[in-house]
């Protein structure tokens, strides 16, 4: 699971500097925001007072007015709760991965399982690997994760004596990377349900949440959970506005809120103080909304080209399928039956030769539960223009063609 | 051990808010580099590829130019050894704090042993404690660890049978936190060489060396490791330029660079590239070593400040002795036989009265090996003015005669 097969194929890659990769999950060069993030240093480093501040250390849990930011923007999203979390239930982090990371690690010992949709986010798979905490799938549909699934897959733990191993369900609740899938209304509620029933928590992903390009925002799974104890949410800046500024956080129950920021203490002692303050500033002077609006344009034009040049050159191919999402960054392409997408199998060395490079959806299963299924791709359209997606695409459906 | 007793006095603190703290490790304030932050800032989001690259993901080991500079600047200070590191030797991360926490997990399994100086960095004590790592002392003088404790406690483990429990030998080489030793030229060869004959790693936190006041520099302990496979170097900029950009990093012997890597990646992903790119220009156009310079000049005054009114109001009670080193940002104080310096002590309560705090030396000692003295103090001159540090010493003045 992770890197390590990833990172072989991008080795290959390198080799190759016409390739194109739509296998990246980078986010869009040329849209990031540079003079966003010069206006809002420019600010924060004219007053002398402030700029010390932000050069100064920080806290664990991060700078206040950011975390009173993000929580005001999740309230103005999601509308207060029943219980509406207090800034003290927010925590900043190295991204939304390292609250990934912490929040695994605190719920979890080694042997603990966590349930996973499958296929899942193949980082916070490699987490769980490392933190040897079991990842066990469960299966999805076009709405997301199966709740009849996910009592099987508890039911059948229970049976085997392992109930009390299971602390958590972990979904990508928007735009899932990489099935695409958003989870529907009716689902979240009964993932909560299920999880509060069973004594879990739940991870809710919510990395992709604002980069949706079509439809209606729905809310986050903490919305459905009334006592405010179940839910965790994952949030970040990297896709919304920089990756490199490298600021994500956490909605924490009550109860995580000393023990992920007692272990964030230990592993880095609080995130860059100056990042955190970079990102206030940024969204203090207005400059956040208008640069999502235009990420947002611009990945509807790269989805747009990359369905259009699906259909046009893989559409007529026999057992081609491929997902059609709403957001996000990713298409979920189904291959013909029997067609193997990782290495070996012959296409992924096929389409390298014609110039293009994908993630084999194998990699994103998690090691227990349905088993892979090895004719599914991860194809992102982040990084490319709109023309190279079209002709990543084109070299695709050739690579598809020879190999059938 | 670590962050839980200091918290409690911190809280103590925060209500008196004249009260004069020589007890947090923070920066000077008054210094933080605002001009050469802003200055390299500007030029890095001047030219729009440039300021792109800043703002997309890096890489788990770092931006590769931040690498190669800080190589130099470390075959530049000590030489090149019998076996440079080469540039993939280095991995980038948030301040030295996590290299020494991830160096820590890669090394250990819970129950393994790292020898420590007693009394040693309490932050690093506690990423031990949190990873269930035994930290066990070994007694100091004033040229650091002594070889022969170090060689007794050895024998003792393996008496016990726990001579393979031992991973590595801990030590802050430059103006030690708490104890101001820095380790002597003869101790650094020794201290290389009984760790290769017992098959241990060195852990060699420079995070004070270039914070030094008088006297020459000495080597790295690296310069004594021959073939490079046994000592790992932690430096950092958070004290020598700015703790909010939060830039550390480590030489680590082959071995560990894709071990410690493959951790980061799960745990973050990468430290922020943005501040990795702040810092490659910072040292590329010249701002670090005027900055280093001004550093040397304010925190050499504030030392001499507080040494002088040691002088002037501790030196005539009996029992009294403090170190006068020649680097670093702390002095460390022995109060008279039978004084504890602790909580529900008298000694704190009564300083805080006077409007004084400091760090208790019992919080720095490992949990095994020479007992923790009780009578130890942690003085930071890092953070207040010289006037305040002036203050600060009489307050505590008056509180030690009181309590005598």
């Amino acid at each position: 699971v992770g890197q390590q097969p990833i990172s072989a194929l991008m080795h290959a890659a390198l080799a190759r500097p016409h390739l194109i990769s739509l296998a990246a999950g980078f986010v869009d060069q040329a849209s990031l925001p540079v003079s966003e993030t010069a206006a809002a240093f420019d600010e924060l480093m004219a007053e002398a007072a402030a700029a010390r501040a932000a050069l100064q250390y920080g806290t664990n849990a991060g700078y206040l007015p950011l975390r009173e930011a993000v929580l005001e923007r999740l309230l103005a999203a999601d509308g207060p709760s029943g219980r509406a979390p207090s800034v003290d239930q927010v925590v900043l982090t190295a991204g939304s991965n390292q609250l990934l990371h912490l929040v695994a690690e605190v719920l979890c010992d080694p042997g603990d399982i966590v349930l996973c949709a499958a296929p899942s986010y193949f980082v916070f798979l490699g987490q769980l690997h490392s933190l040897q905490v079991r990842a066990v799938g469960v299966e999805i549909d076009g709405e997301g994760l199966l709740p009849e699934a996910l009592e099987e897959q508890l039911a059948r733990l229970k049976q085997l004596g392992q109930a009390d191993r299971v602390k958590a369900i972990y979904v990508t609740s928007y735009f899932d990377n990489p099935s695409t899938v958003t989870l529907s209304l009716a689902r979240r509620r009964r993932v909560v349900e299920i999880a509060k029933r069973h004594g879990l928590y739940v991870i809710d992903d919510a990395a992709y949440r604002l980069l949706r390009y079509a439809g209606d925002d729905l809310p986050g799974l903490r919305q459905f959970d009334d006592d405010g104890s179940t839910v965790i949410t994952a949030e970040t800046f990297s896709k919304s506005f920089s990756p490199g500024v490298r600021v994500g956080w956490g909605f924490l129950p009550q109860a995580l809120v000393a023990p992920v920021t007692g272990l964030k203490a230990h592993i880095d002692f609080g995130s860059p103080n100056l990042n955190q303050h970079l990102m206030a500033t940024v969204l203090k002077r207005g400059l956040f909304e208008p640069h999502v609006d235009l990420l947002r344009a611009r990945y509807r034009g790269k989805l747009a080209a990359m369905l259009a040049a699906l259909d046009e050159h893989l559409s007529g191919i026999e057992g081609v399928r491929y997902s059609r999402p709403d957001g996000g960054l990713y298409v979920w392409l189904e291959l013909p039956e029997g067609m193997p997408a990782g290495p070996g199998g012959g296409l992924v060395e096929r389409a390298l030769a014609e110039g293009v490079l994908y993630v084999p959806g194998e990699y994103c299963y998690p090691p227990e539960g349905p088993p892979a299924l090895a004719n599914r791709i991860r194809l992102s359209f982040g990084v490319q223009s709109e023309a190279n997606i079209r002709r990543g695409i084109e070299a695709l459906g050739r690579a598809i063609r020879q190999s059938g």
